[in-house]
């Protein structure tokens, strides 16, 4: 069956990003290389995330963008891209490809699952993106991974989201990183 | 040689207490009895806390305000209480004494290293506190204590505090609470 899940790297303060994100800073200002010390994550049969994750732009598309991740970006599935603004799918090398859906997170979400063939969807981020599912109560199992730094200004995970119980199901120590997993209480 | 500590129970978007605290609920509103599923954390040779940990009052004291632990604390040392109003010490049962420190978080950080007589000065909250002493570079080991909740709303460790680099030097899991230790980098 499927499930939706979510890793995240965050910093022990909760930030997933810096401020002032750009085409040279995904990850916007700050120390923010010490929160992707891991391998990128990609475990999922589709994709959801939100447009400040696939690029830099606001408005009106810049069609000549297509993410950050190159010809072959990391997925290898479909990817579905939260927006306000309309535009045709992209069809990467590898098996990626960008949905872009402009009529809202359930909708982004049935599209998803469908895609998925029964496999996980994953919610790809960034914060604000991560923070609609888990209100939403969409989210079924939580995996962050938590870089040992303080960041102190950024995009925050949980901003507007509590309150939540959760269940902890797995802990990971890695050199660097600790992996909690938790469930999601409905 | 004296090692400054903290330990801390959080939610996992670092909530340490709700809001509102009152008399009646030290740690606020919310579902803040999660935050405390463990034992008491207690282990120093002296302890500093902020006013609010302390008690619920503001401005003049009421002296018949001995702490929110009755006739015996838990602390059973000197504990140190950071105000802006002077009051004489209180000498509690078991040990306990609660010395009242006007001038600033570094005097009361000298006179609890001088209490401790070579063993540990703890920080014991609340938040506020906490991140004053992370700020002021004075917290050589940071324990925190992660309750599987998100509170959303309430007194929050780290803010102010970033950027700050850890190193995590240990990480135990128990049924409901990750415990993880960090050293702060200097």
């Amino acid at each position: 069956m499927t499930k939706v899940t979510c890793d995240m790297s965050v910093s022990i303060d909760g930030f997933t990003a810096g401020p002032n994100q750009s085409a040279d800073k995904p990850f916007g200002d700050g120390p923010v290389d010490r929160l992707h010390q891991g391998e990128a994550i990609t475990a999922g049969s589709a994709f959801i995330m939100g447009r400040n994750m696939f690029g830099p732009g606001r408005g009106e598309w810049d069609e000549s963008w297509k993410g950050w991740w190159g010809d072959d970006p990391p997925y290898h599935a479909p990817v579905f891209v939260l927006t306000h603004h309309p535009r045709e799918p992209v069809q990467m090398q590898g098996g990626t490809t960008f949905t872009f859906v402009t009529d809202g997170i359930e909708p982004a979400l049935a599209q998803a699952r469908a895609a998925a063939g029964g496999g996980d969807v994953a919610i790809a981020g960034g914060a604000s993106t991560v923070n609609q599912y888990l209100a939403a109560g969409a989210i079924d199992e939580l995996r962050l991974h938590v870089a040992p730094i303080v960041l102190g200004v950024g995009e925050r995970l949980f901003d507007g989201v509590g309150p939540l119980a959760l269940e902890r199901v797995g802990v990971k120590a890695t050199d660097l990183v600790t992996h909690l997993t938790y469930r999601v209480a409905r």
